[in-house]
């Protein structure tokens, strides 16, 4: 069970705020500010060399953490700036010919689809969009017949930022498996929100973000590289922590996934994502990824009943985001009435999802977030908020 | 003047440590520290979008800051995870093509070296050392004679890691200008530390970090590009901040620097690094100079009777890094013993700069390095521990 009295004590702002905005950035709780701000005192206290090596016990933690919500080794974690930057290191390094195949679903993220773009333009790879089912999810059946031999990769968004679908990663992990076909795996929304195991889903890599359904910091992220399929990457840029100098002409890759690293990092943001891992760890992610369902399915059912407003989730059992519009209002509207009102929620821009937003004729949607911090009654404030809305 | 009595007010830790390790990590004055968990604080208050919205007109101050900092215009600025981020989005946006040459320095940082051998390996381009003058910069003469129509990069390491050199930045843009050759500039040791000025040096492309003589926090870098080059680069790794999906099969990059930039920061960070280019603009780069020339003198000047010690710098008039090896004693010793005493200094390896540390057979040399806000008495400190230590 969740103990909400605890967990909202360390968060402040939620007895002030309706925080619905967890797909954007959660709220830290107090032991992740804690460890921010505290190396940045020991930072300012003894210098930023001696700080690192002093937490080093504490900074080298946060890998066995990362691997230990993913069901990962800590050496096929890489820690680094952001989810982009993780699933672009992983992208990147992949060779790719002309008339390759790179398979993705309709719900792209669009950080991943330009960058499929630019290596399509460079080395004449091909992307082909493999089609939703009827429930919006992907079409596993539909997959299975584009698979042949000049598919070199398949790279989807395992929960779209533009609503509650979860795309069946675990039966696309068993369908390309057979295949032998390199999967990556943005779980950008689904780290956090959900129980996480590579080793189930079958994917090769895996990238996410810290400030989403973590509760991480911002500038944060990382990336989980099977080792099997580690070394056989070369990342598309190396400094020497990833490849270190070993003589004149010649470098030699480190053999873990650090090796998408640079030697750089912010260590204050890093220990904060080692203390939102391990909060989370703590909590539980089957129980966390419960109460989202619980909250979610209570905002979907109050939502369904209010006039002119459309749920956009698609998906046989959508997560904790929350899609929709109402008529008469723009979405950046709603936010700004919700925001007047003490409740935070966002938007989604169908450029972030480009091809299902044309698919389904999407304007700007309303995005609302629960996490299992939030309580039933902030759910029913929004709910309550946009009945009063919708009968101006 | 510089006002020391108020510097080091605002950084504390300057009453209980000789902190001679800016070339490391400098210690960060109190409004950068503050500007940083100001920032945590209002993201735990309000969430982290919210945060970066409030916060946006500072946020967008930082590249004017950085800017002017470098005699550049805002949109030429692009701020990154570190040094060797900027570095390498510059770097490995150049086209190089079989028998391509790049020039460099014998004090190259290893960090750019590995990432030459990586695109000379993909491409076949020649890396080509320009050897170094009698005094130990940059040899003028020598790259005159080696620029040929195959030149498609000067690539050096202004303020070498590993002792107080200065390479000719200035005098170097003059010949390659001259040639329309690219020049990209490591300024990692050299901003923070002394005045700069892209236009005066006619370099292309800067890279630099937060974290050393700037006195910003860690986990900061930024990259300068000039305007005519810019629109000229494709990054090697985008995503849709750096180029909007505009149409189902096309991107657009940005106009701007941000090109070389990602959607997802760390606010707080970048907060850090704007006060740190405000703190270092207000005192003046001028006056900094100065003072950081007078302390390094000042320990060179007494280094150079202590027994058995030999300094490593190079150069005609070497800056505020203070490389040097003691008879019998291991660099980590040393650095150990003066921590023990309350001084923090630092060590540089071999494998930093190998080829010129090849050239002159150097062990782990140790480094010292003050800053404006240091004082004579913390330099006399270092040398008389120095001193202590000889006489054991």
């Amino acid at each position: 069970m969740i103990d909400l009295d605890r967990i909202r004590a360390d968060t402040p702002a939620a007895s002030r705020l309706a925080y619905l905005h967890n797909a954007g950035a959660a709220l830290m709780p107090a032991p992740v500010v804690a460890a921010v701000k505290g190396h940045i005192d020991l930072e300012s206290e003894i210098g930023g060399y001696a700080a690192a090596d002093r937490e080093s016990d504490r900074l080298d933690a946060v890998y066995g953490s990362v691997a230990r919500l993913l069901n990962a080794a800590p050496d096929e974690i890489a820690l680094v700036e952001n989810a982009t930057v993780a699933w672009q290191m992983a992208f990147y390094s992949l060779p790719f010919r002309q008339g390759d195949r790179i398979l993705t679903a309709e719900a792209e993220y669009a950080a991943n689809y330009v960058a499929f773009l630019q290596v399509a333009k460079r080395t004449g790879a091909i992307i082909d969009v493999v089609p939703s089912d009827a429930s919006g999810e992907l079409d596993l059946h539909a997959l299975e017949r584009m698979i042949d031999r000049r598919v070199k990769l398949i790279a989807i968004t395992w929960v779209p930022t533009n609503g509650g679908l979860v795309n069946p990663a675990e039966a696309i992990g068993r369908i390309v498996r057979a295949h032998g076909i390199p999967y990556l795996l943005d779980a950008c929304q689904a780290v956090g929100q959900m129980a996480v195991d590579v080793e189930a889903i079958g994917c090769d890599m895996l990238s996410a973000t810290g400030r989403k359904f973590l509760r991480g910091p911002r500038g944060t992220g990382f990336l989980y590289v099977r080792r099997a399929l580690l070394q056989q990457l070369e990342p598309p840029m190396i400094d020497h922590f990833a490849a270190p100098w070993v003589s004149r002409d010649e470098y030699r890759l480190r053999d873990d996934a650090r090796r998408f690293e640079t030697w750089e990092n912010n260590y204050a943001a890093r220990l904060g994502l080692g203390a939102a891992v391990d909060y989370a760890l703590d909590i539980g992610m089957d129980p966390i990824e419960q109460r989202c369902r619980l909250l979610a399915d209570r905002l979907r059912g109050g939502l369904a009943s209010v006039r002119g407003l459309a749920i956009r989730d698609l998906g046989r059992a959508p997560g904790a985001i929350v899609s929709f519009t109402m008529n008469g209002y723009e979405a950046d509207a709603i936010v700004g009435s919700a925001a007047a009102a003490g409740i935070t929620i966002g938007a989604s821009d169908p450029a972030s999802t480009r091809i299902d937003a044309e698919l389904r004729s999407l304007p700007p949607l309303v995005r609302a977030s629960p996490h299992y911090y939030n309580t039933e009654a902030e759910v029913d404030r929004l709910i309550g908020h946009l009945v009063a809305l919708a009968s101006r």
